[in-house]
């Protein structure tokens, strides 16, 4: 393994060994040394990659997103606005990273940490792909892909903290589902909204599409 | 003043006292002693009432639905579902115990309070009225009351929560309304859909009609 490889499995490592750490204390009582102990790595390894517990809560609230992407390209824009939300319902089934980041951007426990990142990627992402849903005429004539990306994602967000207050994380996907499948008829024009997968499996479906697309670049890459 | 209602003014103002100090300061690092100051009663007069910090905050969560409630009944039910939400909207601009109670249900800090209780109370009183819609004939046939009920106390929390996280709490209004555009065609008939007012202003106008209603009531009771 080259050093570089090493390097970012190392700083994998630690992301993933605090985001379960997160998960489990919060951020307030989560501890340097229990994150050492789990990554199994040496307080200088730590410091190398990330300088302070803040930093490291900051780079695992950054995964949020940027491990929910990319989803798979489609023709409609408004199917990749859904496969967002139904691939990170089915990453926090199991994803170490998604599964602290969520706690850490749920908590609320004061100013100390910047929780917004989420907030301003996750809207950054679903009005831009509504945007481009718009420019492919697959909106109705009223609406402003802004105000619908918000309502989106708080909306997303108001769910996914329901159903931790209540021990139903699990089933977060099918809650998902139902929340597009009571917005999507206000924003998308009748024949695309005929298209749309809506379905609580679809997130794992999409996963399992795209890792088959890495595997198929692999061979490709290695030919 | 007669000896119950001096009681029951106190009560009041130690629930709007501690309010306060929970939205200022959080569940945890709440003091007793800041709730006393604030309310200018004695120990011995709040231990009357409250037997601990958790029975005060456990009061202000409960006063969050029954303060919301009871808006006026309409013919349309729907119309007081989207009531329901536009008059606690406003109420969020300046009832300090509703503010409070929004604070402690968002907080997640742990545990060791029982932050459950406006979820549940939320959640029967949109099912319940979501019931009483299907049975006026107000829904679209496929639509679950317990489904969309859920789905819309979650989403609500949620734009909630991140008008909180972005400061922009005082716009709550138009994200509320904004909601209820967006969810409201997928469950309504497109005749009963027409005839809702989702306007930000609603939840000021429902509370001023709730006033004058008060006033004639207790005119009423005078004569």
């Amino acid at each position: 393994m080259a050093k570089q490889d090493r390097g970012i499995r190392t700083r994998r490592v630690i992301l993933e060994a605090a985001a379960g750490v997160f998960e489990e204390c919060g951020y307030e009582a989560a501890k340097i040394t229990d994150i050492l102990t789990r990554a199994e790595v040496t307080k200088g390894a730590l410091y190398f990659h990330f300088e302070s517990k803040e930093a490291l809560a900051l780079a695992v609230l950054a995964a949020q997103v940027s491990e929910g992407l990319p989803v798979i390209p489609r023709k409609s824009k408004l199917q990749e606005v859904v496969d967002i939300g139904m691939v990170f319902a089915h990453r926090l089934t199991y994803d170490p990273v998604v599964r602290g980041s969520v706690r850490l951007a749920l908590d609320d426990t004061g100013p100390r940490l910047d929780r917004s990142g989420p907030y301003r990627n996750w809207s950054e992402l679903n009005v831009d792909t509504l945007r481009q849903a718009k420019n492919n005429g697959e909106l109705l004539p009223h609406v402003d892909p802004l105000e619908s990306g918000l309502i989106i994602v708080g909306a997303y967000a108001g769910i996914n903290m329901m159903a931790r207050s209540t021990g139903e994380q699990a089933e977060l996907r099918h809650r998902a589902a139902a929340l597009y499948r009571h917005i999507m008829p206000s924003i998308a024009l009748p024949g695309v909204l005929a298209t749309l997968d809506m379905s609580p499996g679809r997130g794992e479906q999409v996963e399992a599409e795209m890792a088959r697309t890495d595997e198929r670049e692999d061979v490709g890459a290695a030919v």
